[in-house]
Order: C-alpha cells, then sequence, then structure tokens
C-alpha cells in the first residue's frame, strides 16, 4: 500500500505560508472582557502599542525575516470572527454568567478586523507599532507578540534533521510531564495556562494544555485563549491588564486624576463586571502607592493579581493589607501569574496554603521551556522577555511602573514624572527573564 | 482543507492483522551464517526449537490472545524472500568478504518458508514448539520470540489514551537519548544492535538504531538485524549461537564425541568463515570447561563472545587464557552480550579499554527499556526473558549449561549428565532479568 498522501504532498509542496494566527478567538479572554469596556467607554481614544523587546541581546531583526514577517502579520488582518465563533462567544457562559457579553458588541465584533500596523528596523531590532482606535490596536498584543515568538522558534529550528527535531519534542514532552508529575502532588491546586503570548508555537501550546488536562484534570481552571477554551471544552480565563489603568493615567490632566486613574478604571470595571472578575491588579504604578490610595471598596474586590512583586512578598503585602482593612484573606483570592515555574508554583502554593485562596497562571515556562531539549544545544530556542505595550495615548506618552523596576515601560522623562509621583517603595529590583 | 485521508482511514477501518513480521530479513543476521552451513554439512538433521519463559511469574498465555499469536506466526508463514532481497543478500559485502553466501545456497533460500508449529497451553504458559529439519526451524527463533515480545507489549498497551501513549513514547525517547549522549562521551566505543528478539515493537527498534546512527555514527558498526541493515545501510552483523554446540552435542554418541562437539562444530565454522566472523562462544557447556579442554588452534581465532558470564569476570578470564597461549590480548577481540546497560558497558569499556579489542552487542534494554515511561506504571511493559531454544535432536534431548546456573536449558536429568562431564567449575549464578 502506498503510504504517502500523494494530493497532501503536492499541496505541501505548493504551500505559501503556514499561519501561525487562524482565527481571532486565538488570544488572551481578557482582551475580549476588556474590549468590550473599552468600545463602551473610551471608543473615541486613541492608543497606540508598541513592541518591546526587553531582551536586547537578541537581536529580532536579525533573526526573524521581514517578509515573514510582514506575510504573517498580514495573515492575520485577513481573519474575521466566524459564525460558529461568534455564537460560541454569544451561548457560552463565562465565570459562571451567561451572556457576559452584550447583543450591540457582539454584533459590533462581526466585522472587527485587526488594523494596519508599522514596521521597522533600527539596530537589530524591529520597531512594530499599532497606531489607531484603543478598540482596535488593543487587539493587536497577543497576535503581535505570539507571531513575533513563534517565528523566532521557527527560525531557531530552520536547518535542524528530523532526528533531533524528533529528539528535540520527545524531550520537551517529557520535560513538560515530569512538571505535571510534581504538580499532581499538589493537592486542590488551582491552575490555568496563561502561556498564549510568549509560547514556542501554537501547537505546542496546544499539547500543553492538553497534557495538563490529561494530568491534572480539575486542578486545570481553565486557559487564557480564547480558542483553546472553546475546542477543548474549558473555561476561558483572565480579567484586565495594565492597559486600563496605564491609559486612563495617560488622559489624565491633572494630578487628582492622574491619582484616580487606577481606581476610576476599575469602577468602570465593576459596571461591567462582577464576582471573580473583580480583579485587581495593583503593580501599574508600584503596589504600594496603589494600597496606600486605594478607596475603602477596593478591598471589597474578590482578588489580586500580583504580576511583578516576587509572589511571596507580593502576596504577603496584600494579605496584610487586606486584614487591615477588616477582611479574612480566607475568603479572597489571589491570581500569581508572574514568571512561574513548578519551583515557584511549589513554593507559593505551600507557603500560603490555608491562609488565602490561590490561582496560578503559569505562562512562559508552561508554553516555552525547551531549555536541554535539543541534542545540540539551540539558545535562540529559549524564551525572551518580549511585550507589546502602551507607549501613547492620544499622542501623549503612557507609563508603567511596575513593582519591578526592570519591568517599566515608557519615555525616561515620563517615568521619574510618575515616581516622583506615586513613589518608589517597595520596588524590588529581579532580573527580567521571561 | 480536509485534514483526513479518508481512504486510508477507511483501509483502517478494515483491518485484519498489523503484522509484526513483514520479511524474513527481520531475522539476526547470524541465523543465516548458521543456515548456510547447516544447510551445508547438516541436512538432514531434524531438531525442535522450543519457547521457554524463564520469567515464569509472567504468564504469557493469560496475556497474549492465542488467536492474535496464530494470526502472526500464520502470517510470517505466508512470507518468502523477496527478489530485492536475494540481490541484496547476494550483492552486498559482510563482514568485508563479498558472495559470503554462495549462488547454490541463495538459490535454496529462494524458496524457503517457516516451517508449520506445534502451539498449545499449559499452565498460563504457551508451548510453542517448532520441530522439522534443522534448515527450516532454526529460521523461527528470531521472529518467533520478536511475535511473542512484540505482542506482549500490544496487549500491556491496551486501552491506554492517546495521550498516554504520546508521553510513554517521548518519555522512552528522551530516555534512549541520555543513553546515547553517555555513549559520545566513550571515544572509540563500538556498539551494535543486537536487540531484534526481545524488542519492544519493530518499529521502536528502527527508532532506536536511527537514534544510535545519528548519536553515535562510526561508533555504532553495525545491526544485527538484517532488514534494518539493509534499509538503514548498516552492517549486518553476528557470527554464531548456542545452537550450533548444542546440536552436536546431542548428536554424539560417545564421551569423545561429546567432548569434542564444541570444537568440531567450530572447525565447520572455519571451513566457512573466516577473519572477524571466527568468534567462538565458549559457555555453551561452561567456559571452564571450554577452556581446559580447547585444542591449541582455539587461541588463533579473532575473539570470543563471552555470553553468560559478568563481562569482567568473564573477559578476564579469557584474557588470561590467551596470555597463557602466548597470545597479545591487544590484538584479539571480546564481544560482549548478555544483559548490557550503558552502565555495564561503561564500567566494562573503561576496564578493558587498550587492553583488549572490545564490542558491545546491545539488546533488550537497548530496543525494549520502557521501565518509568508509562504516566501510569505499566508492569507488563518490563522485558521479560523469553528465549526459543533447541530442545530436541533427532529426538534426543538437548542441553545448554551456560556460566550462569539460571540459564540452563535441558530436561534435569540430561543438564545433570552434561555437569558431570563438563563440570561445574567457575559457573556463577546471576539472576536473569533479561
Amino acid at each position: 500500500m502506498a503510504r504517502t498522501d500523494i494530493a497532501r504532498r503536492v499541496y505541501n509542496h505548493a504551500w505559501k505560508l503556514d499561519p501561525i494566527i487562524r482565527s481571532l478567538l486565538d488570544t488572551d479572554f481578557y482582551k475580549l472582557l476588556m474590549l468590550q469596556m473599552i468600545w463602551g467607554l473610551y471608543r473615541d481614544v486613541n492608543v497606540t502599542f508598541s513592541l518591546i523587546n526587553r531582551t536586547r541581546s537578541v537581536k529580532l531583526a536579525d533573526t526573524i525575516d521581514e517578509e515573514e514577517l510582514r506575510a504573517q502579520l498580514n495573515h492575520a488582518r485577513t481573519l474575521r470572527f466566524s459564525k460558529k465563533e461568534m455564537i460560541w462567544l454569544a451561548g457560552n457562559t463565562f465565570y459562571g454568567r451567561k451572556q457576559i457579553f452584550t447583543p450591540d458588541f457582539l454584533h459590533w465584533l462581526e466585522d472587527f478586523q485587526l488594523p494596519d500596523y508599522d514596521l521597522k528596523r533600527k539596530d537589530g531590532q524591529y520597531i512594530l507599532t499599532f497606531d489607531g482606535p484603543w478598540t482596535h490596536t488593543s487587539m493587536w498584543e497577543i497576535p503581535a507578540l505570539a507571531i513575533v515568538n513563534e517565528l523566532r522558534s521557527r527560525a531557531a529550528m530552520k536547518g535542524q534533521g528530523r532526528f533531533a527535531l524528533d529528539i528535540l519534542y520527545a524531550r520537551a514532552k517529557a520535560k513538560m510531564w515530569s512538571k505535571v508529575e510534581r504538580l499532581q502532588k499538589l493537592p486542590d491546586i488551582k491552575i490555568s495556562d496563561f502561556g498564549t503570548r510568549r509560547r514556542h508555537s501554537f501547537l505546542w501550546q496546544r499539547w500543553c494544555v492538553e497534557a495538563l488536562k490529561e494530568g491534572i484534570g480539575a486542578s486545570l481552571t481553565g486557559t487564557s485563549n480564547v480558542l483553546l477554551a472553546m475546542d477543548n471544552d474549558l473555561e476561558a480565563l483572565g480579567t484586565n491588564a495594565h492597559e486600563l489603568p496605564m491609559v486612563v493615567a495617560a488622559l489624565a490632566n491633572t494630578d487628582d486624576e492622574l491619582r484616580a486613574a487606577p481606581y476610576q478604571i476599575m469602577q468602570d470595571w465593576n459596571r461591567y463586571y462582577g464576582g471573580n472578575l473583580l480583579i485587581a491588579l495593583p503593580d501599574a504604578f508600584g503596589t504600594a502607592a496603589f494600597l496606600r490610595n486605594a478607596p475603602e471598596w477596593v478591598a471589597d474586590w474578590t482578588g489580586f493579581r500580583p504580576d511583578s512583586a516576587p509572589p511571596i512578598e507580593g502576596g504577603e503585602r496584600i494579605i496584610e493589607w487586606w486584614k487591615s482593612r477588616g477582611k479574612d484573606p480566607r475568603e479572597k483570592l489571589l491570581i500569581f501569574s508572574d514568571a512561574l515555574d513548578v519551583d515557584t508554583i511549589e513554593t507559593t502554593y505551600r507557603h500560603f496554603d490555608g491562609r488565602v485562596r490561590m490561582s496560578f497562571g503559569w505562562g512562559t515556562n508552561l508554553t516555552n521551556d525547551f531549555a536541554g531539549c535539543a541534542p545540540r544545544e539551540i539558545k535562540e530556542l529559549d524564551a525572551i522577555s518580549v511585550v507589546c505595550k502602551v507607549t501613547h495615548v492620544n499622542g501623549k506618552p503612557a507609563v508603567k511602573l511596575s513593582d519591578n523596576p526592570e519591568k517599566a515601560t515608557g519615555e525616561p522623562k515620563e517615568i521619574q514624572r510618575y515616581l516622583d509621583f506615586f513613589g518608589n517603595v517597595d520596588r524590588i529590583l529581579n532580573p527580567v527573564r521571561v
């Protein structure tokens, strides 16, 4: 019997592109939640997102072919939400709530298309910017990052023989499964996949999510990836991101408005969503300032996501603050999502077990950990710290401080203005690996 | 685009059998070398081969479905050497020698077919015997073992989910590659695949041989599997086996004939083959007796294959004997082939390095090591010690003593007669795992 499907082989000969993004749902769920609010309340705001490679030693423009990058970005722009996807968004229950997306918003979404991009090269890096209405540019963050990261993986593996690749993925699977086996030992742990943006590839992320589903069962609370959630009957997870306070802060005209920015956006959020979706992200301009200035009602929110402080210090600080506001931390939720791997997850889980509800949003080290897997080391497979951040709002510069000075973004002068304003207390310098 | 090859899928629906043995070349090379000599010199001898499962705790008849076993054995009986295979046997160079097989023998081989078998069950074991001319029954040894072992693997994996199997093979590949990386550190080591009979499956053996070829390059001297040698342009390796002295010993009518049996067959061998094919297998009735009674010319042979003594003790004994006969061991070859794994290979290699030429015939632990690979342990994947041995010659019982009493085969009374005759010196009891 012939073993080769000739038609498929011939089709493959003529392949022009192996598209990385094949669905607009191949993005993080919080983008859709935020988008609905942005569309509702900030429709006229113009926001520029820019790709920022914090791993300067990796020259992306020397690694990734510009034509390939353009072809992938262009392909993503051809995508529309399919009928099946729209029906699922309308009919599915998210965070226990039906019809979380309004018919008006969904109607608008039907025609959604990713807006144009601007791509230049400078000093071995790409200057990739998305400028336009916030309602559109916001949606580039995840696909742009996924495209850049997967093109980088593909470049790293170009020229590898079939056998070397076979070993590479066999070892990566074995490595991933040894992590699963460690997690199986932690009873009642809650873990979700937050690894879309930094993934090695779409297929690899899908495999990792399937591995978690198979291996830890109900301890996998879901995935941030909407497409994978839909295809695997998993919960789509995620709430809000730094872009919300960053944009509102950049729009502030007075000190009072700047001070109020992080809370104003939370009040907006509260109008749209409730319950488990009320997760505060305290570190946009430093957690210390956020807690110090926080109105009483912030303590009523379900939880916090400390995203740039070391998990134990960051968590302890928030628990202490809850107690100071008369709240019982055991009824509260901490979502850890910064630079997690099994070691950190284990340590953090054991540290807080019984004292607070916890959930772990596992990202880069879930979906892009190939260290030691290639038969001959491929350094270019190591994940890099690349982000896609708000840089301008209606032409004005935007800033993120975070609890780790290494993760700050913005123009130096503006960063200094924010530091002077919010203070620089308790910020802890940590090397940013991923 | 449709992702499923519908024709293939429909064909698969109707599959009756996934044949384990698909070519008469899927056997060990030494069987063909021995067969040419048997056909030339012992054409009229009748020999019974029997399956012997030394791992009594594993009840093969309760594990392997009898109908499946019969179907596989029957399928193997339908095979003939193909034209391509015959041309390769005639045209290829083996051990540096052209036309090692005579045209007469190859002409006879064209019509070769595996003879009938007899299959019964007793106490949870199969009684599988092959009775008939030695020129035919000898060829059942390897396919019968490969069939039984692969059916056992298949039974062990039945009911495993697709994901569990994915992890199983990913881990087995990672494990195998970590062995390759250890072997890469041993300069000038010579290793060959001797793993056909005990393999997990044909496809797995093929992968392991490809892994060795990729990973240790010229250090892989070849494979005992003729089909894999042909398909991968590797050397086909192997010389002779215990069945030769066992048959000649069983044919002996006097004490003198019995004492001479191991050497008579070596003189036969010498008429057929030379050079690197002159490898003595000293342990059929105990190495001590073999060396004690050996004629002077035995020391002229190229090497020894100590197959049941611990490698270091066994090797030292033979080196000492060579020296006592005025030979320089550095010009001699030791082939180790009993129960090897990377640990033993490393230790033995370092022990003898520079003192003797060495080669390692790596078997079961190369092609059937799945310990710790399944997500949930599958004890049934552990290799067992099953062999297919000469039990009768022209109706008279045959015996193998070996250097390890655990590996002796034959009727107890006959074993005792051989022990009384050849002595029980230096035989070392070792548990037989594989």
